[in-house]
């Protein structure tokens, strides 16, 4: 399925009207199940739906690794994702079910609700980045959201080393796009931990502890924080840098990640 | 407790680096309740809870008007909102604990992970509007939203009529800013039916459904539709205008309600 569709609109300036063709993104309803337990429905773009099925249960804490999954079934038509593991250790059905509602894509863990990192461990990664690193990576970032651009209604997420972009992808949702990237480096055998990662979108609570999760020393988005995300980075020992745009960027937390001269 | 926080950062330009402060938005966890019984956690803007507890158990066919309601009880320190009705339904748990996770905003209704608008009754509003009412209102609502200027990072929605705004509200879920007008519609009796809202968040399918549940025939963002949010426009005869910007703008669907002159 592609991310796009085409549909007929009226175009209206102050110069008149005339019929016309937009692309408006897809959007696409899958339900997760984990060893035929629904585990979620995600509304989402209807790309790399195994990737995304297993970043969102690696990012629920419901799976930690390709060698737990024996199998995963993607029925793109029905939109559904049926993963199974090699021993079913049942759904803790109590946080996924627990009814949290997100400003900008619910997730149902235990962490939300209280929006606390103290069941997160900290993280004690020593990685550190130049601004020019940094400068470079969110320029390619950018450079790579295509479908942001045709459409103006797409989250992008990628998964670097001080470098280069490793991983990158591209979702309605800005939850989705990280759980994708998580999901791509789970099933292509690529460390997430150490790694730095990159989102378009704001970094709320819950985004950071999805980076959290994934023992992320160093997150960078195109946009803004909120107040509890850089609380929580505080907390949780990770960088957090926001507004990363040409050649500036605004460092909230840790900022002794971002030197100015690497040693060695 | 206000919009915006004040956070010490590092801020790294080409030319070097200061110490400075800047501003985010602050990200409060709610639970409301309905007659002692949790219905959802939300992650919002720590203003007008008691519209957005409303507003959300109106969205969600919890309560229908003004009249039901018994006692709103707002504690913002502890996150919660406790709503108690004349007349205890009891909670259908069913819908809203599924564990719908949304693209942008999760919302556990029945009508998400069909992403149908089947149950919903079809619009049959015959308002019109002028495209220069559209480009008055747009122009309007765009200067109102003032904490997304200060940090980049809330949403805004309104419910006008052709000629000017009524309702205007911010927060960080692009759900929550439209479940607040809504909620402030329903405590300071203003109808919603007949209406228009403007939101400055993509249009997917739920943000369509909520507005469908308030019988809004005419919905404008200044941002991107979704394909199912297009189909589901098409379906429930609604007015579907997105990018509305300066002075243009994408009618989607049932361009018959944006008219080039009015009758009478």
């Amino acid at each position: 399925m592609t991310e796009i569709d085409r549909v007929p609109i009226r175009q209206v300036t102050e110069q008149g009207e005339n019929e016309t063709e937009d692309v408006v993104v897809r959007e696409l309803s899958l339900t997760i199940t984990l060893n035929n337990q629904e585990a979620a429905t995600l509304l989402c773009s209807p790309t790399n739906l195994n990737y995304l099925a297993v970043g969102f249960l690696f990012s629920e804490g419901l799976i930690e690794n390709k060698g737990e999954i024996e199998k995963i079934t993607v029925d793109e038509g029905k939109g559904i994702v049926q993963v199974e593991t090699k021993e079913d250790k049942g759904l803790d059905t109590k946080p996924l079910f627990k009814p949290l509602i997100a400003s900008g894509g619910g997730r149902g863990t235990p962490f939300h609700s209280s929006a606390s990192g103290q069941h997160q461990a900290k993280i004690k990664s020593q990685t550190t980045i130049l601004p020019d690193e940094v400068f470079t990576l969110v320029n390619e970032f950018q450079h790579r959201s295509h479908v942001f651009k045709a459409t103006g209604g797409v989250h992008s997420a990628a998964l670097c080393d001080t470098k280069s972009i490793l991983v990158f992808s591209e979702d309605i949702g800005r939850h989705n796009a990280i759980d994708k990237v998580f999901g791509e480096c789970i099933l292509r055998d690529i460390a997430i931990d150490e790694h730095i990662v990159i989102t378009s979108g704001r970094i709320s609570s819950e985004i950071l502890l999805k980076a959290a999760k994934g023992k992320i020393p160093i997150l960078i988005s195109v946009s803004a924080p909120t107040n509890l995300g850089v609380r929580l980075a505080t907390e949780l020992g990770m960088t957090l840098i926001g507004f990363a745009r040409e050649k500036r960027m605004n460092v909230y937390t840790n900022a002794w990640r971002v030197v100015t001269q690497k040693r060695g």
